[in-house]
């Protein structure tokens, strides 16, 4: 192992051999601790090429059980994403894909930090389980065509192990070590295709396009490299997506979003047919529903990436089955296969929207404009990690979280505003005036009203 | 800690307060070793500043005992070596220095790899004990002006935890890391003076003198910084010290060296008197006495290594008590305090010596010349190793040594070979045909017989 440090040390390269022994010993606890976190930093400085992150995300991804789905024919395909405030996508996805003929087995994580976890959003669907049996999840997603489920302590023990030890020696940055944790989990999954919405801006990890481009970059050359065709999107993150963020309530407009009627399919039908105008709200959800869809597209059809027709088709196949109800009863087939009750989730959710509608509610903030002009900047880091404090999120692992916490956006970017017009409301069931002082501070400085219009923004930033 | 690690790997200059913490917490073992191996890998690529070196090494120094010679009036002056082969000198140094009236408190080590250790040559002296109670101590130096004991683990217990873990991590390399364990240590021996050899060559952790001189500056700055006044010669380390290397017979070797008669005082009145032509022996002892003595006056005066003056001045008051038996009595005296048996000793390598003198030995290995010419390199390094690989010395802390083990060299630099004449000796209880293979192999490597008379080798290459 001393070796293997100083070798890569040097900056020299690794052999697959290397670097297998180095994650077989990892899971066995037979190489210490103190060893790994060396070669963990000598990999900070020097980086590893692809064919070494391909060997490192293979070998972890083998470290522990991997699905077989290999009795399944058909095409089995998952999104992830880098983690950004509000985003609720796969709970779209996953019905979207099935619905459409494909495979979707899906293991979601668990929310750290200013980013939302998919795991977090399921549980809170009332009874909703996360079944980890091979053979009943080989079930379900032959009945269904999708399951979402969470990562079991079975599943890449070396990169639980790795990534524990990364958070406490400073070595989460680098981008091998990055790429390798978010692809070995993913390679169990048993998967042909995958698609990666790599977030960029003040609320995503890569707060550039340099830095995302070379994440998006490095993941679709591993994933490849190990035999799964990967669609890379570099998607805007800056505003909270979607109208709503904490966990019940961007659960439920996830399960909105999916009805074949309301103001997303009309969002959408504005966006890729008729080309009207939108509304206040619709401007609001648009962001969401673009990436949804396109996330979608590069899912259904893995050229449509590069492949402006087949983008076009896949959108044109993708939009039909929501307006005609196929995506809506997939989802609530998918969360009642799961145990799932989505009339439950519904009360919860219509409690916090009750509460944001009372006239003067003692347990909502409102932030408002000072000054009247365009909303043209959203620090997505400063809201998301507000939430966290408000007890939306986690700060360390151990962290309980009140998945009734909520922030409705009430403006878009560029969205014009009024003196005193709302632009966010904040829902906590026992919000204290430090709250409420907390809120006002940060908001102040995390939106930012102009008096020129701002230029619009891009959601899809690159396809690789 | 991790906000430590972080700015330390972004090449941030950690403050006195964050190093002291690192050292506390590694001390207490509340810092797990993984977050300090972390710390030490983003230190061999970052680096430390001579005053990051300084924080680091007092609060290294300070994690364990000190000793405490405040009642002794006079100056206590140490000296130490970055480690070579056959080097014996701090056996000749403690009492010459203690019979010019100052006082050496040394601590010593053990050797790893191939290199010598003071305590294990002290080992070979039957008898001999290694005191450590801090009362006894201050008794030892008052009385005789030296003592040489072991590192105990109770000094500079933060040292032992770093170096084993620099060890099994890839980081031993890395010059402010290095330079703290070397003076952690001595900052414990309560100096007022520090005279460095740092040896250069192949059989030297210091290749070059590049390399040399950046580890000498460190060390003298950084002592400096500490309080200690440090003296740095850089001193040619190619070809073995001396005309025997392995334990016993090296031991045996220092205090012949001690005689005011024989070969080594004679070298030493022709290098610095006459002038006379040297004989084949005295060439070969002569780079020993030369660096000897040049390490004993810059630890007499320590403004001797800058000014050629005093330099001259405290050489001829060394030969002087060479010359009228004090520094012999010093020794003996010296040895003696600590229980050792000189006759012991005697006995011991004259059986050695009796053994190479056979004329047809079954446990000595002969290398001769293949063919005539002058000895024109050593590549010292291999030959350390050798030892080490016949029981000399040790490959790892937990190996026994065979302190028999012994190497004569009967060549030195420049030396006229003929075909066929000896070059060196090799003598190891029971030696076997492939110990012999491996001699010869490795001592054909080793040492170059060349047609044309090479240029004289300097002894010291540099002073700072």
């Amino acid at each position: 192992m001393n070796s293997i440090i100083l070798r890569k040390k040097r900056g020299e390269k690794l052999t697959k051999k290397e670097i297998f022994r180095v994650i077989e010993g990892t899971t066995t606890g037979e190489i210490p601790d103190y060893q790994i976190a060396a070669l963990l930093m000598a990999i900070c400085f020097q980086g590893m090429d692809v064919e070494e992150r391909s060997y490192l995300t293979q070998a972890m991804a083998q470290s522990g059980e991997n699905l077989d789905f290999s009795t399944i024919v058909g095409v089995k395909v998952d999104k992830h994403s880098t983690g950004g405030v509000g985003d609720k996508i796969s709970l779209m996805l996953a019905p979207w894909l099935a619905a459409a003929g494909k495979f979707v087995p899906m293991i979601s994580g668990r929310g750290l930090g200013f980013t939302g976890g998919t795991l977090d959003k399921l549980a809170a669907i009332p009874g909703y389980t996360f079944e980890s049996n091979g053979k009943k999840l080989t079930d379900l997603l032959r009945h269904t065509g999708c399951f979402v489920i969470g990562q079991s302590a079975a599943i890449a023990p070396a990169d639980r192990k790795i990534y524990a030890l990364r958070d406490v020696t400073a070595t989460v940055d680098e981008i091998s070590l990055i790429t390798a944790s978010i692809l070995s989990k993913k390679l169990t999954e048993d998967l042909n295709e995958l698609v990666m919405d790599v977030k960029c801006g003040s609320g995503a990890f890569m707060q550039n396009l340099k830095d995302a481009k070379a994440l998006a970059q490095s993941i679709a050359l591993t994933a490849r490299q190990a035999g799964v065709e990967t669609s890379c999107l570099i998607t805007a993150m800056d505003y909270p997506l979607g109208r709503f963020t904490g966990n019940t309530i961007e659960t439920f407009e996830a399960f909105e979003f999916c009805k074949p009627q309301g103001i997303y399919i009309e969002t959408a039908q504005k966006l890729y047919g008729s080309r009207a105008t939108m509304t206040t709200t619709e401007k609001l959800v648009a962001p969401l529903v673009e990436i949804t869809v396109e996330l979608a597209a590069a899912m259904l059809d893995k050229s449509a990436n590069k492949n402006q027709q087949a983008r076009e088709k896949a959108i044109r196949q993708l939009l039909t089955l929501w307006q005609d109800g196929s995506l809506y009863r997939k989802m609530q087939d998918w969360v009642s296969s799961q145990k799932g009750s989505l009339a439950g989730l519904k009360s919860k959710a219509h409690e916090i929207l009750a509460a944001f509608e009372k006239s003067s509610p003692t347990n909502v903030f409102t932030f408002k404009a000072k000054n009247s002009g365009y909303l043209a900047h959203a620090d997505g880091r400063a809201i998301g990690n507000l939430m966290v404090d408000l007890g939306a999120g986690r700060k360390k692992s151990t962290d309980a979280i009140d998945d009734r916490v909520s922030l409705e956006m009430l403006a878009a970017h560029g969205t014009e505003c009024k003196k005193e017009s709302v632009i966010l409301r904040i829902y906590k069931p026992d919000l204290t005036d430090a709250d409420r002082a907390q809120i006002q501070s940060v908001c102040e400085k995390a939106l930012n009203v102009i008096k020129t219009k701002p230029k619009p923004q891009k959601q899809i930033l690159a396809r690789l």
